[in-house]
């Protein structure tokens, strides 16, 4: 576990994200000086990627007593089943009872993207995915939604935060801001190779001004060997980017002599989609995909009480008592 | 524009959640020695209700120079149409083109949630909708995805953290929990009452161990003129809550003397399940929706140059120059 | 041939239940002296599993002459195809021509629910079906409708005169109307087990007053041993019978020790809902079926004459002569 | 009440044909020397036309103590909708619960064919329909069955039991079968002439041996004015009656002369079908409608108990105590 | 009529597209002697436009004799219902039977163009739209097709044949062909000023190249004054012709000074796609529509003897005699 | 290569079916003086049978210059993908541009036949189909309907011109109009078995009067040995042509001994009906096709320059350079 990755905040900690009845409940027990050995299952909605768990053994370590509890759990990028128990609680009710929704919540927005993500991957079949969501989401969340992309299978992520998470740097091309303010597509990408470290690959964005072949090849010219990539990103507007864009502009850089240049892929991107131009043959070196990643629905996760002081015990339309499953590893 | 609510976190300021990009966009144009006045327009994929303008208002003012910004934007919960335009900003490039990332983002969750609400309150007519999805997002956003929440028009919500954002006290009922680890209803209902300050309404979760109509009678009787409510949070293993239910719940306390326990409905809600028990004639007296609003998909919202020192200019697939929208007002 | 069971009634045999121009063309005939030895198929709208044979067997044995008739025929129960010819009559047609619609009607009521049980059967791969749909029919037919469930596979049927046809011992459990006039299931239970005899299996309905679980729980205690099966009848109202439902009360009863109680499921009942719980894996160990069987579509059968005085004839749009069926017997 | 008409049968009165568990209920009650004062109410699970409350009125005139019974109805023939109360018993419970399923079955059953016929009716504006479907279901309830589709609005029925318990006369035209004996439809139609009273109308079915037109314009020229109408039945094989034929078959009859001969047309008709005729402009006399009334799904009713002794009670998912229905007439 | 422009051609004279039975049936009917005074009516299997007739009386004129002939007809153009008689021959057959395969075809086809032509006719709303359809069918047609579309409501055609037989100058614009063989399209257009006359519109093809709003610049530049339209054919390959393309040409052109330029608009049209772009806003001046006219299914048209010699007479499935049609006028 | 066969008419050869702007194209590039050898390749929109290649070839043949060209193809009766090149010139420009609208026009037409036709001949399994649509199609196109309609595998044709063009005998049966006009079938069978010459088979049409299977047997009778054929045209008015007719006029005929008397089925055939009479297991010995195979939707074909002077060079959306095509042979 990296504890200094994922220390918990000091809003969770207090309380201040959590649904008020947790804390009264909390008030209540004290009050009539309950604090019973409670057992705890978490069990997701649907089948999909495990993430978000590294970040919850880290607010268990800080909670539960080192010396009356035991955890049971799934692993980071594990896969589940629908409605299968992916962590079970053994402590004083008292010393966790008030994090159930942050413990629900941090598993479910982190499965979820990296559940999307991993569906882009499945569907890229080795070519890799950028997550480029950053913008479709809160700030405070773009860094572990980037984090949790790069659980999911992505190779790389353009928010500094989430490159932070994962222990990797930030991906990026230029925007087209960039060469608007600089008023031609050529003028923009010589600047950034002329200000950016050899180590950032020189990919440029094609869509803005001129026709994407016309500009690909203005850019090869302009840059030579030293071009890594095209980005075509062509809006709706004028059709998108489609596999026929693709193979022409692959073909008219061949034919110029560019064929090492690559060819990047960004818009409207979701595991149908990569499937489409994996299909139709378009020979594309990379994808970005933003909001079905960042926008991915939260897989819902609910947590029920099945034993009390060692005693089987559930609401109505759940079973008392543990509930088997051989994939959990005791991790506390 | 309340500052004090949205002060700017380091996190945005600094520029690590932005996407990598930008901050590259930035370091080439000051190398480059660029920083024209550009106008940057942001517009939204869908309509739907604005929010999460407060926030970005906040940060523009502490980024714009105050001698040369002008901004122009629709109010906080203000209804916005498919592209609508929602935010225009004309400034020096390099005072806010860092900042793309962060300002889509803030408005692209913040809206998604408030237009989600929107939906539910309006299918309610009147009946009172809580905020009870913090258990479904990620904490570090259940406080600003609550506040939008409020602005779509829900009554209340369950974090205490959206609750601050929007002024409010927050809202709850008691948990499962509460009762499994008191062992009853009743006695959970009154330890509630016991402990709780005389603001907060007596509402007893009436499905755990028993028969909700038997227990509603039970927790009735025990409290008497004190219950506020019954909640009705059956699981779908039990067949979920029905119109049905809601219906002899009330016949069965009216029958018993009860009529002033109203009934409040959680589990699964959203417009069309609203709208369900309103149009069966189900006398609820509220509703508290969770992931319908809390896991809402964003709404992208685009932002594209259309100026460069007052020329017009745009990208293929847009129109160059100011887009005329009469509603914007200027805000800075 | 079983005559005495299925002896012709007065109406049937007087014509009285016929379509009155049957009974006109036999008037006709005789006056112009028309009888000539002619040969009328029989065949079926569609496949399914035939009954019925066995009573119009029995009407024919009454009223063709033994001496100038042969009669092929498809035996009770046995599986036919759409179209396929299941009877055959060469005989004078005086002797039968009144009494096509007898046979038709005898055979498309009885086949449609002896093939609407085989159905259910074929569901429930093993698992006992009674019919329990007398309720829903004209009480004149409850007999015979439960006769050909059994026909068709049942186990058992709810009514006297139905298990009297089939030779067997009628099934129940109790309505709920005894628990309500008695007032509790306990009591009710009690009282059912003091007075009916020791072969009649105590199998207790436990969804009228009290949660279904709980309820299981108070009978088994109270029957001990006795006790053979709780019986889940759950309104709509109230979510129905679920998979889910059925797992929860064979845990809680398992956790109790009542692992020999079984579970048996009625309502709302048909292929669809009872291959639902054997693929959600719910153990029930009977099924009680109504009106899927008994509110079965009559399946149409048509009756032609192929032949007269031996030379084939056919109205427009049938083959005339003999249609060939080699699964056909002669039976007279 | 024409009681001679619905005398309650032995079988029905000897509870033979009820379900096992209220004869079971009625022996423990009477052991334990419990038989209150119970009301219950019986409602339809669908909206459609209340049929069998004459002959449910005889039962109960016959089994429920004179001086300690009331019973409230709606009338034969009533429009009833969905959910509604349609019958309510108050008496000692153990004088009537014996016949919950007699009750129950012959509601279900009448009123299915009421309905069904009702909406053929319906569907034919004004042009009579005739109840042909003796033929597609068991014989012992032919006549109910038929009286039943009077009730719903037909003008006549081809069963003789029918038409006594309706107090008309049956009504049919003539058989395939005759002409097939007979060899030629001329023939056949003129036989039909000279035996039947001059009261039966003269009605030649014409495409058993020739063109529906040909066999038209034939038997029209043989039996001149006596000829009442031709009816159309042509086999599925030969594409059905469409309304196509029917134009033709009139024109042809009016070009010769024989616009007073009727058309009446059967075969597969239901609402649907008329209707297409009628909206073709097809003339059509008359229809002759079979299994679609006939096989009717049964509407399925429920009996509950909503007082004992003058307390409301109810089973979990009903509403307790007596459900308001102004409707409801005092009929014992 | 105007006979110059429908002279028959000698193979329909001749009998040579005629179906080979029609003339087995003139040599047999010469060799009966037979050739008696028939009535042929000429109906529609669908609604639409009616077109080809003017040929069709052309032919008529021609073959039947001027002493013994009646002939009504709809008119060219004239709105035709579903099933609607367009054309009554009362002629002796042999004049005419040989023509019934011809006169069908003429009808069928030229109907189908004007019906569909009409369509997008209506869907535009008064904007101009021009058959451009010639090269998708057989040559020997595209004169026939072009007129049926002019009768149908184009305002111009693209094929020389067409315009001669409709009477007007045939419209086109120019090639890809021209422009690739030039090399640019700034100087294929200069090209076209030059050496095209005065009354040809300049309209200059903008997707050849380059981008369309860049090349529509550049060759606005290079005519100025004397540009009449930019035509927009983006191909499928690049998102084909889309609303948000046109606005944006608009606007671009607009900005630049060129707002008389007119769009003109081709590639894959239908009634569908022209009200798309009519809904969205997009300033079309122009559509050229090829295949949705050009491959319009023909609409087949029936031919039925009614009349021999005066009496009436039809086959099976059809009305003998005269079928009224008040919209008939007789025109020979 | 049959050059009589597809001697290229005048009105191709002076350009009169071309599209305008070809002809102004020729114009401009003479005044300019160019004419490179230009390399123009066509491709096919959709899959299918390619017909109509051996009229182009005889069209190219003409116009370019023997010693400067080279001409690639497919075969006549080829299958061709979706996409594929069929053709490629390379010749000057001048000589062969005019023709790009009747290159891809006659294309178009004949193969969308061939194709058609080709999927009947695919669904009929050996069955032999006659094409029947030259009525519904304008009479300069009969013969090269029907042509197609026999490169697609159809066993003949209605039509004079078509037969003449494929080097055939014409097939047909009678008209209505024949049997109409004589007033009887049989009548108008025995005459044209008394005038036409022996070798063309007698095939009756038998549903214009009487019921077809009793017109059969008549005609039958009549004939005896000589009839070779019946043939069911039954209108929709009297529910068409189905497999039970079928089945019921073969098994009269077999009765009546005519076993060797074939069935010929038309009237609405495509290959989803035809399919329909095979599964049925109705015996058919021949179908004739009308308006799916001669109304068929022209495919779309494109022409597109690739090279110029043995440069490659293309229109956005196309690959510059030539198309590799290892079915393409040299033909020229």
């Amino acid at each position: 576990m990296k504890q200094s990755k994922f220390e918990p905040s000091e809003e969770v900690l207090s309380g201040d994200t959590t649904d008020i009845y947790f804390a009264r409940t909390i008030d209540i027990l004290r009050s009539e000086g309950l604090n019973p050995v409670a057992t705890m299952e978490v069990f997701t909605s649907r089948a999909g990627m495990l993430c978000g768990m590294e970040e919850v053994k880290a607010l268990l370590a800080k909670v539960l007593p080192e010396d009356n509890r035991e955890v049971w759990a799934l692993s980071e990028g594990e896969t589940m089943d629908s409605k299968e128990v992916v962590l079970r609680i053994t402590a004083p009710y008292q010393s966790y009872g008030l994090y159930e929704t942050a413990i629900c919540g941090i598993l479910a927005h982190c499965s979820s993207w990296a559940t999307a993500a991993r569906e882009c991957v499945a569907a890229a079949h080795g070519i890799p995915i950028i997550s480029f969501g950053a913008r479709h989401v809160y700030p405070s969340i773009a860094g572990i939604m980037d984090y949790s992309a790069i659980v999911g299978g992505c190779a790389g992520c353009s928010s500094v935060a989430g490159a932070k998470l994962a222990g990797i740097e930030p991906s990026g091309t230029m925007p087209h801001a960039l060469i608007i303010v600089m008023g031609d597509t050529v003028k923009a990408t010589i600047a950034f190779d002329k200000y950016m470290p050899p180590e950032v690959p020189r990919v440029s964005l094609v869509d803005t001004f001129k026709d994407e072949a016309e500009e690909s090849l203005r850019v090869a010219e302009a840059l030579g060997e030293k071009l890594d990539s095209v980005r075509l990103d062509t809006p709706g507007e004028r059709g998108g980017v489609t596999a026929d864009l693709v193979k022409e502009v692959r073909a008219r850089l061949d034919l110029a002599g560019f064929s090492k240049v690559k060819i990047f892929v960004t818009g409207g991107l979701d595991p149908e989609r990569i499937t489409y131009f994996l299909e139709s043959g378009a020979q594309v070196d990379g994808f970005g995909v933003g909001s079905y990643i960042s926008g991915a629905k939260p897989i819902d996760f609910t947590a029920d009480l099945h034993e009390i002081e060692g005693k089987p015990i559930a609401k109505r339309g759940r079973i008392p008592g543990i509930t088997p499953n051989p994939k959990l590893k005791r991790v506390m």
